[in-house]
């Protein structure tokens, strides 16, 4: 089982460490962090560097295929080169997948026309943009399409796919070796039970980070 | 607010990305990553590089330490350049802090005596090796020592510092921000509600992978 993670700069870390975390143990996983180029990339805040071991050129079919978010997203939004690989690699996989803002960047693919797929929740309707149908669940599935909702649904999408692909005794076991138990000691995880102005400074820090970086939403 | 994360060779990728992610997002909050060499070090299982930016020599202070677990932590259970330098930085944070069998290393440098403290739940008796008295918590506090549980333990360790740290506004936001409103597709994530097989599946493959590599428990 060969298992690819699209690695480029100001991803989110998590994004791609959830799901990597996850699938890296199931039953003959192999997995492989490609990019653009060799070397490495930077996280969205810059604090990390994430290892680039293999290229595009070197990378030309994948079971399954992961393409995380991060503010990064939007430069790949209109990257040929990238979306190109994305293309060729989906007439190779299993699964095709994204968490969070990767979703656009299998739309800007062209891979997303007429189907039901999910993104971080602040950038829902962009999916329109790219023929799609947006909607608001933890990890929507149309046809070999996965698609997760933001950053930590990544988690949620691998044992997804490891029950569907491995069964549930396999599922359970990486859960528990994971301790994949949450108890977070809030509440607010989703725009459907924060608080409202919980949502309004989320969405207007990233409004403002838009301003800053028009770029890079 | 300066935030250390310790790497090391064969760490447990998400023990440190869960709470990177989200202390990252803390006003204020600038993050190091910190190795006993510049350069980069390869997770358990070999898969990821993640760079470390930051030596040893470099980094003599923190306000927050976290030390990541996996299968690396028992080779550092007798590293003393590195037990020295957590002792040495102790002396100077507000908060120092484990994810899963991170703590070991934390005991092992001796800053565990008497405490309250967790790790991952299959090694949970080893706390005893250091003087401390296990807790089968999700996060267990004990002075300005936070220890969490396995793995995915980190993410909730982060929004409970980040509460503490900020406030409820804050760590609410953050959780908004990652979308952390966690479904998983089973229910096994502890060993209090997973099923006597898979407990003994998961033990098996430890003891299994202890017998191959007897130094790297």
């Amino acid at each position: 089982m060969n298992i690819v993670f699209f690695l480029f700069d100001r991803i989110t870390a998590l994004d791609a460490i959830g799901p990597y975390e996850v699938l890296s143990r199931l039953p003959g996983a192999r997995i492989d962090f490609v990019g653009a180029a060799r070397g490495d990339v930077r996280t969205d805040n810059k604090f990390l560097r994430l290892g680039v071991d293999r290229t595009f050129d070197e990378v030309t079919a994948a079971d399954i295929l992961v393409v995380p978010g991060g503010f990064g997203t939007r430069a790949l939004e209109t990257d040929e080169r990238a979306l190109q690989w994305i293309r060729d690699i989906d007439r190779t996989t299993r699964v095709t997948a994204s968490v969070c803002t990767g979703s656009l960047v299998l739309g800007a693919a062209g891979l997303l026309r007429g189907r039901r797929a999910t993104t971080h929740w602040a950038r829902l309707q962009r999916l329109t943009e790219f023929g799609a149908i947006p909607v608001s669940e933890r990890v929507v599935r149309d046809g070999k399409i996965a698609t997760a909702a933001g950053v930590a649904a990544g988690i949620d999408f691998g044992l997804t796919l490891a029950l569907e692909l491995a069964g549930r005794e396999v599922a359970e076991a990486i859960q528990l070796g994971i301790e994949y138990d949450p108890a977070p000691p809030v509440d607010a995880g989703s725009p459907r039970r924060a608080a409202p102005a919980i949502v309004d400074a989320v969405l207007a820090r990233l409004a403002a980070r838009d301003r800053a970086e028009p770029v890079a939403i």
